[in-house]
């Protein structure tokens, strides 16, 4: 259970420019699913496990820390009749819409929720990342949103790769509560949310806090459960309106508030005083063809860390390549490529919970890492499409090709 | 030689709704590189040489008419410096820019430039791409001009692919001719151009007609040349500014004109009446962050063939997977799934002087295809970076496994 990279030039993403610095040539010993030692020697006296990185870069594994990769159906066929112009209401009257996931996700067993959602995580792990978070949502009943947990726990068993599941009941008025959304917010804080936190299947409950999602007042109160049974809380905030959601996250102490290209100054603010990450999704903001840019000079102002992710879904967001979102970073909001680096390694650990054991390559964190056949590091925000992942390490265990892993 | 496909639902590209339309499982005969017949009986009678697509959706293989992808140096630091805000002047002073390419390039062999040119092959060639044009452009002297088309040719013994050189010496002007573009334009009118159509390095001549480029008068000297030795044009034209380079372009019976943002009527007109194609290069639109939108409605009012081109190249579209042009096609510029899938099948054969051979599923054609784990053609273009290409089929040969060939 012991490995050794030598010969690893690290981008290990530590605090301080220092963090994006490229080494020299060095060693990373790892014991176990963890990282012992950063640049002594080899520590290991098998030669089986030592891997020589023959000068490649080496980063922590890519985080995704917001998607929504597991569902059912296919809204190509929505893309194509909006792209031929026809309305939205004739699309909605032939079905489709987020109801028409729902319906298809609804039908859909675990495992053919598994097997729909492994191509699109192969799409991530072939560009690097070893840790994504997945989302329900799509199920909008006690029953099918905890299939959508288990389905999304379940990809650790046939991927290498590391799951959080987040609980996002509050993601749309089912059909069945169409004019209770009260109701259906009663029905996830004493039904929903109690069940999930007792089966542990998520750690993470977020809401769509939105003129076309819950109110804040809503989504308080979604907080308040999620907080009595020990859960914690994220939001989908201030994507396409001011409603302060991003300030109610905060409040709450959330792990990240997502979109979030309304946010004011007083957002910033209360985002930088819980120590809350920003969570951008350049993605969405892309495919609706969005204005409003996200508040990058007030965030930077503050000292807020922003975090950067696919949000994959089939409504706003079919992207699964993160490596293209880094792109997006840099040139539909200005980012940094360190930015957008830190915006998938460090930060988004953080947007997670784990910002205290992974997404940095240091001794006591988790050995979850990418190697890259690349010269530098910004190399990965600025060209998409070219094969360039060596190998990933995962927990310890060194993934080739991709990483297949038991499958 | 004999090839065989079996259940293959096809979208053959042909001109018409149907062409567009997804066949019952069907039959492709395959004699050398060429279709024979298509949903006919199987006509080999070698079962070795059947192929089970299973139910698979078959596309004519993808052709990426617009690409620079040889060229040495990396300018991901570039990219760099300027989100950091150093100013454009500083980035050339430190030798950024288009000459930055131009050095390395100067300074690398053909082996070099082979060598990296093939992992950005391979991020085409892994999105169903079966032919690539390649412009040279970033050599500037006779000698560095025709290693970049001897590299790009090259290519071909490395991939299972079909490569189209062109020559684009009117590029830039050398700093050897800084200030003396006229005299430039001269050498690359008598003695560039003759020598790589006597040695047949390339079939077509390519021009960057642009105020930061050259004038129309020299793009038209250019022109001339390349009619004198028997060469097709091409234009690098109305990117940035209504110049007039297309109608020139259209005037010499260019195969097609390229970027076009600034076009007007009377240019699309007389792209209309030559038949020339209009290839739209979303990829670099977006990386610019230009706004003028290429005149869609008025390219189809005139019926003008749309191609979509990835313009792979190291300034402005760092980005090797036409998928993802497709999708910034449909979102960026508002084509339709199925005008982006003609413009980088039938469309762009035509680009390259091969309409009548490649492009479209029909008995006659080259056996260029590519078998898709999609269930519309309209997913081509809706989702990136999903691993969905099953095999292509590269001049009759099948290549499992992306089709690294002979490597
Ligand atoms: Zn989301
Ligand atoms: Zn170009």
């Amino acid at each position: 259970m012991d490995l050794t990279l030598i010969n690893a030039r690290l981008v290990t993403m530590e605090q301080g420019t220092l963090g994006y610095t490229v080494t020299e040539p060095t060693t990373v010993n790892i014991h176990a699913s963890s990282i012992t030692s950063v640049g002594t020697q080899v520590a290991s006296s098998h030669p089986s496990a030592i891997y020589d990185c023959k000068g490649k870069l080496v980063t922590p594994g890519l985080i995704d820390c917001h998607t929504h990769l597991v569902f059912a159906g296919n809204r190509a066929n929505e893309f194509e009749m909006r792209l031929n112009g026809i309305p939205y209401q004739e699309i909605a009257k032939q079905g489709g819409g987020i109801l028409s996931t729902v319906k298809a996700t609804r039908e859909a067993s675990v495992e053919q929720l598994v097997e729909l959602a492994l191509p699109r995580l192969e799409g991530l792990t072939r560009t690097g990342v070893t840790s994504v978070e997945i989302k329900s949502g799509y199920g909008l009943t006690l029953d099918d949103e905890i299939k959508m947990l288990r389905a999304a726990k379940a990809l650790e068993n046939h991927r290498r790769i590391r799951v959080t599941p987040t609980l996002l009941a509050a993601h749309a008025v089912p059909p069945e509560f169409t004019g209770k959304a009260d109701q259906y917010i009663e029905h996830v804080c004493q039904e929903i949310i109690p069940l999930v936190a007792e089966e542990k299947l998520a750690t993470s409950v977020d809401v769509f806090c939105e003129s076309i999602g819950f109110s804040v007042e809503q989504t308080e109160k979604v907080f308040q459960a999620a907080h009595q049974h020990g859960l914690t809380i994220k939001g989908h905030t201030e994507q396409l309106s001011n409603l302060g959601g991003t300030a109610l996250t905060a409040q709450y102490q959330g792990l990240s508030a997502d979109h979030i290209e309304y946010l004011d100054e007083q957002g910033v603010v209360a985002l930088a005083e819980s120590g809350t990450v920003a969570t951008l999704l350049p993605g969405a903001f892309y495919f609706l063809k969005e204005t409003q840019q996200p508040p990058i000079e007030m965030l930077r102002k503050h000292n807020v860390p922003m975090a950067l992710a696919t949000d994959f879904n089939p409504g706003t967001s079919p992207f699964a390549d993160l490596t293209m979102m880094m792109n997006m970073g840099c040139t539909l909001f200005g980012l940094t490529p360190e930015e957008t680096l830190r915006g998938v390694t460090c930060h988004a650990a953080k947007a997670l919970g784990y910002g205290a054991t992974r997404g940095q390559i240091k001794a006591g964190f988790d050995a979850d890492l990418a190697i890259w056949d690349i010269s530098h590091p910004a190399d990965l925000s600025y060209q998409v499409g070219i094969p360039r992942l060596s190998a990933r390490i995962v927990q310890g265990e060194l993934c080739l090709n991709g990483g297949h892993g038991n499958d």
